[in-house]
This record gives C-alpha cells, structure tokens and sequence, in this order.
C-alpha cells in the first residue's frame, strides 16, 4: 500500500481507535462498579449499583454494535492487509473485527437480559449455598441455562454449543481439544490422587495466625515479586480476584482466615494475574489488546507464580525462615520440608478453592462433564445434585456430604459463565510449559528465588508473555511463547516429580 | 384530565422515567469513579481515570440532550397541568424539562473540553499551591475562565454573567439577591471579629490525637446522628466531602491530622450532607429529583449538624466527658468551657477550610466579591493575587504571607466552580433559620441533645426538609421550611449570642 492510500486511511482509523478507546472507558467504569460492589459498598447499596450496571451494559452494546464501527472496520480492510501480520494495528483490527462481530450477534435485549438475570440469580445462589438448599436455586440456574442456550443460538450454525461458549474465554478454542487434553489428565490425576492423598491433618497448619501479619507478608510478597504500590492496591474481599482499571492502575483482591495461611498464596495468585495485565505494552493501551490472551492464558500466570513459583522448594527457601519469624509459636518448630509437605500433599478436598495442585484438575474435570451435560440437554438441572454427588465420589473417593460443599459450592453457574471452568485447569497445564521455557532461557531462575530475586522472571514474562496482551488467538500465543500446542505432559511430569521425591523430614 | 386521558400519558411518562433513570445511574456512576479517584486510587491510575470520566461526561451528555426526551415532555405538557403542583410527577416534569433546556444550550464539545481542561487545571493547581507558584497556575485559570465564560454566552441574554454561574448551584436565584443578603452581613461580621478575634494559641488543641481515637469517635457521632452502617461509609481522602451512589449507599469522606481535632467537625458535616440525601423521599429515587434542592440547602444541613449542633453548649454537656475520657492526657484538666470557648472564639484565619464559625463568612464575601470581578472583566487573572491580599487584609485585618496562603488555597477555581462560594455563606444562614423552626417544634431539643438523642431532630429534618429532594426550587423550598426567604438576621443573632455571652472558665 502506498503511502498516498495510508494516510487516507489515517481519519478512518483514528476514529476506530477513538470508539474502542471509549468502549475500554466504559468497561473499565463498569470494572470499577463491580469492584467497589464487592470489596466496599454497604448492603444497602445492592439495589442501585444492579441498576447502574444494567444500564452501563446497555450503553457498552449499543457502543459496542454500532453499526459506524463496521463501517470503519469494512473501509480499514485494504489497509489490514496491508501491514505486517503481527503489527499492533493488523491485530488491532483483527481483534476489533472479531469482537464486532461477535457482538453483533446477540440482541441488546438478551445481552441486558443475562446482566439482570444473572445478578438476581447470584442472590439466589448467595441464600441458597448458605441453606445447601438446591430446590431454592433450581429455578434460576434453569432459567440461566435457558438463557445461554439462546445466547448460543445467535452464534448457530455450530459444531459443538458448547464451543460457543468456550470461545467467550478461550478464543477459537474447540470443545474437542479441551476433551483430548483432559483425557490424558484424568487417569494421571485420579491415580496420583488415589496414591498419594492423605487425610492426616497438619495441626502447624490451623494457626491461628493474625489477619495483621498475613496482610504484611501478601504485601511483601507482591512487592518481591515486582508490583509497586504506586500502580496496584490489595484489599479484601469475599471472592479474590484482580481487576484492571488502567494499565496503570491494577487492583489485587484476597480474604485472610486466622485458621490458615491460603492468604500468602491468594496473593501470589492474584499478583500474576495483575503482573500479566500491567505488562502489556504501553501501544496497547485503550484498545481491545489491552489485557491478556484468554481465560487460560491469564490462568497459567496466576498459577506460575502461585504454584510453579510459590510452592517451589526454591522459595520456601528463601521464604519459609521469614514465615517462621512472623509465627514462631505456630511454625517456630516446624522444620521446611514438614511445610512443604502440608502445602504439597493431595487431599481428597470437597471444595475446589481449598484444593491443592493435584486434586485441583479433578473439580476442574466434573464441572467440564457437567457443563457439556446440561448444554446439551443430556441432563436436567433437577438431575444435577445426583450427577454431581456421583460423579465427585468416582473421581475423587470420597462421597459428599450435602450441596453446599457439592454442587451449590461455585459461583459460576449462577453468573451464566458456562465455559469459564476448563480454563483453570488449561492454564495450571500451560503455566509449567512456560516455567520451562523461562527457565530455559534462564537456568538460575532457581538460584535467584532461592535469593529472592524475582526480576529475571518477570522480565522474561512481560518480554515474551504479557507485552503481547490480546494480539494473538490463545493458540497463536502459546505457540509463540512455547513453540507448540498446550500439552499436559509437563504438568504431569511436574506433579509426579513432586509427589515422587519426598523431602527429607 | 380524565382517566382516559392520563392513561394514554402513560407510556410516555415511563419512557420519560425510564431515560431519567438511566442518567441518574451514568450520573452515580461517575461518583463511583470519582470517589475512588480521590479515596483509593493508586497515582498511577490518574490518566486513566482522566479518560473515563471524559467518556462517561459524553455518554451522559448525549442521554441527557437526547431529542427523544424533549419530545416526551412536550407529550406531557397537558399531563404535567393537570396535577397538582405539588405532586411528585408534576415536580418531576418541572425539574426534568428545566435540566433538558439548560443541557441543550451548551454543546457537546464545550461540556467535554470543560470535563478535560479542569481536570488538567486540577493537576496544575496542585503542584502550583504546593509551590506557591500562582504564575505557573495561571494560565490553566484564565482557560478555564474563558470556557466558563463561553458557557455563560450559552445563556445569553442575561442581567449580570454571573447569575448564569450562580443557577448551576442555586436554580433561580440572582446574583443581587445574594449581594443583598452578604450586604448585610459583612459590617456586621468584620465588626464581630474584629472585637472578638484572639490569636491566643490553645496548646491543649494541638494534641496529639490519635488518627484511631479520633476515627472511633467520628464513627460514634455519626451513629448518634442516625445514621446506620450498612448504608452508610466513611472513608479518608484530602479534600473531605460526602457523595451519594443510591438512596441506601452514602460515602463520607474525612481526614485525620494528629495535631487537631478538626475530624470530629468535618465527620458531623459531612453526616449532615448524608443525612439529607439520605432522607429524600424513597418515591424519588433514580429520578432527577433524588438530591439536595441546591448547595446551600446542602451546606445548610452540613452546618446545622456541625456547628449548630456540634458546637453548641448542650452537645458538648453530653459529649464532652466522652473525649476527656478518649484523650486524658491532652484534656483531662481542661474544662469544658475552655474546650468549648476554644472551639468557638473567632480568628483572624488565613484559610478558609481551618476558620471558626464567625470569621468563615469573611473567606466567602472576599471570593464572592473576586469572582464577580474576574467573571465580569473588572478584574484580570494576573491581578487577582494582589487584589486578594489587599481585600482580605480589609476584611480581616491580617496580611497574607503568600499565595499558597492566599490566593492558590481553594481548589474551586481549578474546576471551574465559579458561583459555587457563596452557597457556602448562605447556607450557614440558613442552617440557624431552619434550626430554630426545628426548635420551635420540638421545644426540648436541647434537653435531648444534652443526652445525646438526635432522633427528634432527625425526623423532623427528613420530615420538613430531607424527603423534599430537590422537588421544589431553593426559594420554593426555603419558603416551605422556614416560611419565609432567606434572612441573615438568625445567623447574626446567633452568632452574637455565641459571643457576647462568656461562659465561665
């Protein structure tokens, strides 16, 4: 394209810019909302804030599926494919063409529809969890699903519905090869656990151990890690997540209990979610790039620096004499390979956000079931409880005890996020396959944790992960970060290496 | 109007309630973000949030200018006459079309280029006010002048520029009503401070006081006043203020210095901004009318609460003791006629936020008086310190060291809050008006304020005052409340009794 042609396409694509920069205003206002909605506001502002958010959705879609960005995006075509493919603006109006037309898709009536719906149907849920009462939240989560299935409807004619869904979270992703990776996972996980799952009780491991000290080691730790407090914030919160408000401005969320120490790893999991979504590259800023690859992709950095990094035997390392100072009464006569064990050994867990790294893929696998099941209407939702209970004792050995540590024990399903559950488990996959590669490129990344010293890791991070933010499919980036497809066989080596090699007492 | 009539009006007037509501929620949305700018946010968030808030301002200003809205309310017109005037739906209609042709007045590009100049202007004003710097500050002013003055020419043709200023905070009243009513205090509050003015210093009011003991009792104030946590907070921030996101979701925001007690003054202010907004009849609520009438009926509240009350003799019988048991060292040997003539006697105070009850009137009539004269062409920006510092030495008899003392203390100007100062005087004339109707009808408030009971007070405010909302225009609703218009003279009185009358030490 010559130059002429360019700049005639310079207004053009400065007005798309100018309109998915607004549209990230306006998510990042609605991420605001939901923030202080779940880490400040008072009971009593429950009611106005659903509204708020109904009506932002309204004025998000319409700005969102405005027919001017199809026009822009029609008119850019000749300029798209006149630029290198990995360009920011080639993949900006990839990206934005493909969000169009998604978007296009669904009815601003139906869009609306789930906002109100699924904000009523989480209240249900909040009630009927506290009861373990699942005849109260039936109702909602049929008319969730009934909602979704019409959600899927826009997007026929479809192989799978449930690729539909999936591709909400894992772009381009197809049910069948979410089913081929878990097909080589099931029989490892369920074996390791059946093998090494202990029920024996770490009394070090009850506490109590005071909210105040727990708040100072989340903060040192996201602060070793590389965050600064100029940029991020961390409080509290029922539900931990992160959240992104600006590329500069990323919020970390966790809970404290005085019973256990989940705290220190709720933080080193949110800190690798916000360290993805600060590391983007500054180009990016504004548009629809700006934020990780997928669901999955974000997953494996949270779980990188969590699992990979935080319940490495190089950390503890370094780690563990500091935790032991800030409780010498709980942990003063602990020894670090006892530790390690109590934060390494599988459990036959009933509750997914307790487990720990091997038992976790096993919830993982029966909310995938599940799910598929009642998309495709091979289960109802009154079934649901049995199939649950049932499946959960086959996979894991141990039967459970009523549905508020069964099927009511998520959020998820009332929210409508069908589809969201595997990429916990592709991601826990894809963070060994990258600490490989980055140890690869750095083989004293070991050396350097044991130290502390976490700079390298986060370099290499942001240089071949985080800068790319949502350019790339998750396909195209896993295969640029790892040089193939995601591939369970490292994860499963990495367990089995740990379970395998007891450290000395 | 017949039945059949009113409910052809029907759909119209929810499409009309529909849309209101719709910018009542983009409206809080902005508080949302605004609050977090100024309570939480991490610096690094700032240009960001910049951006948000100028795409939100677009989005709301389009809503809010819609044609669709005009043609709705002349839809309404028969509709809006048959009701009697007082009813909600005919204040609705009333409000509702007096916004819309305010709104359509001013185009877009001026409402967006104000929201962003300011913001800009903001950022200059502080680092110059930390500097002392006016002559980096004031180009920014003489901008934002200059689009405030393009503003008022939206609403040619008027008497005097500033009444165009004036009607964003008081809709209806003028310019020489105000000049009528400060005519009569000036004399009167020179004279007063002149005579009574001390520069003695009260070491026992410098402290220190712990940031805690002093949240606990800002927190237990607050309370005493009615409000409840579980639709209330209060948070810390630099510039205090209270800002509402539902009728059941009010922020107050407060600050704590080690060396003062000012946050048990700032936090009955604040409360008393909440209490009103809290208040508003539940009937109005995501309507237009769900806010204070105007800022001085605001202020009046804020000042009732924290001076009316919070400085008078019967509060301090009662809380006095509370705050020699909180902070013994610092004021077990003080009595409470010390505390209290502390607490009370005016000074010759060079700012406006630090000033007692008597002098903070002068800091008004000197900005009233400045800002007429910038707005008017009498004055330009490069005058202004001078003209400043030779008026408030005229006023209060103490000469200004230097502008960040001076001229560069209020971020007002910054904003473009032109016309915003005087609400401040007029509704601490108000808040004695209105407290002595309250008083008249509930003749034992004293005794019960003496025994910390403010639920009489409360009710009676909501009752006569809070549940109006902004139904009635600011005269309109001074007449209903005091019977009359507004009136110096109470104040005055008042503040002359509070002087002339020692107690004893």
């Amino acid at each position: 394209m010559d130059v002429t042609r360019v700049r005639a396409m310079e207004p053009a694509l400065a007005e798309l810019k100018d309109r998915l920069g607004r549209v990230a205003d306006l998510r990042r206002t609605g991420n605001v909302l939901v923030w202080d909605m779940t880490v400040f506001m008072p009971p009593g502002g429950a009611e106005s804030r659903a509204k708020q958010l109904e009506t932002l959705e309204q004025v998000i879609h319409a700005h969102e599926t405005d027919d001017r960005l199809g026009e822009l995006l029609d008119a850019l075509e000749p300029y798209a494919a006149s630029l290198p493919v990995d360009s920011d603006d080639a993949c900006l109006l990839r990206v934005a063409r493909r969000d169009w037309s998604k978007a296009r898709r669904v009815p601003t009536e139906l869009a609306t529809e789930l906002v109100l719906v699924t904000a009523q149907s989480y209240e249900a849920w909040v009630t009927a969890r506290e009861e373990s009462d699942f005849a109260s939240f039936r109702p909602w989560l049929e008319r969730v699903i009934d909602l979704r299935l019409r959600y899927v409807e826009c997007f026929a004619p479809y192989d799978d519905p449930y690729d539909v869904l999936l591709d909400d979270y894992e772009p381009g992703m197809k049910t069948d090869e979410v089913r081929r990776v878990f097909a080589v996972l099931e029989p490892e996980l369920v074996s390791l656990v059946a093998t090494h799952a202990s029920d024996e009780k770490d009394e070090f491991m009850r506490g109590p151990f005071s909210i105040e000290s727990q708040t100072a080691l989340s903060r040192e730790l996201i602060e070793a890690f590389g965050a600064t407090w100029d940029q991020f914030r961390l409080d509290t919160t029922v539900h931990p997540y992160e959240v992104t408000f600006g590329l500069h401005d990323i919020r970390l969320t966790t809970r404290y209990s005085e019973d256990d120490l989940l705290s220190v790893f709720t933080a080193m999991h949110e800190c690798g979610h916000g360290l993805y979504e600060w590391g983007v590259s500054p180009s990016l800023e504004r548009t629809p790039l700006c934020t990780g690859a997928s669901a999955a992709l974000h997953e494996s950095q949270s779980r990188l620096w969590e699992n990979v990094v935080g319940r490495s035997e190089p950390f503890w390392c370094w780690f563990y004499p500091r935790l032991q100072k800030t409780f010498p009464e709980q942990l003063g006569d602990v020894s670090r390979a006892s530790f390690q064990r109590a934060i390494s050994r599988p459990r036959r867990s009933l509750v997914r956000v307790d487990a720990d790294e091997t038992s976790y893929g096993l919830h993982i696998l029966l909310r995938f079931e599940l799910e598929q099941e009642l998309v495709s209407g091979r289960l109802s939702v009154k079934e649901l409880p049995e199939a649950w209970n049932t499946r959960f004792e086959e996979l894991m050995g141990v039967a459970v005890p009523d549905d508020r540590l069964g099927v009511l024990q998520d959020a998820h399903w009332s929210g409508g996020s069908f589809g969201y559950f595997p990429t916990y488990l592709l991601g826990t996959v894809l963070a060994v396959q990258i600490w490989e590669k980055a140890r690869a490129a750095n083989p004293t990344l070991d050396e350097q944790i044991e130290r502390g010293e976490f700079q390298e890791l986060h370099m290499w991070l942001r240089e071949n992960v985080y800068s790319l933010g949502r350019k790339f499919t998750p396909a195209e980036t896993v295969e640029r970060v790892v040089g193939g497809p995601i591939d369970p066989q490292p994860y499963l080596a990495y367990l089995r290496g740990k379970l395998g090699t007891p450290l000395p007492a």
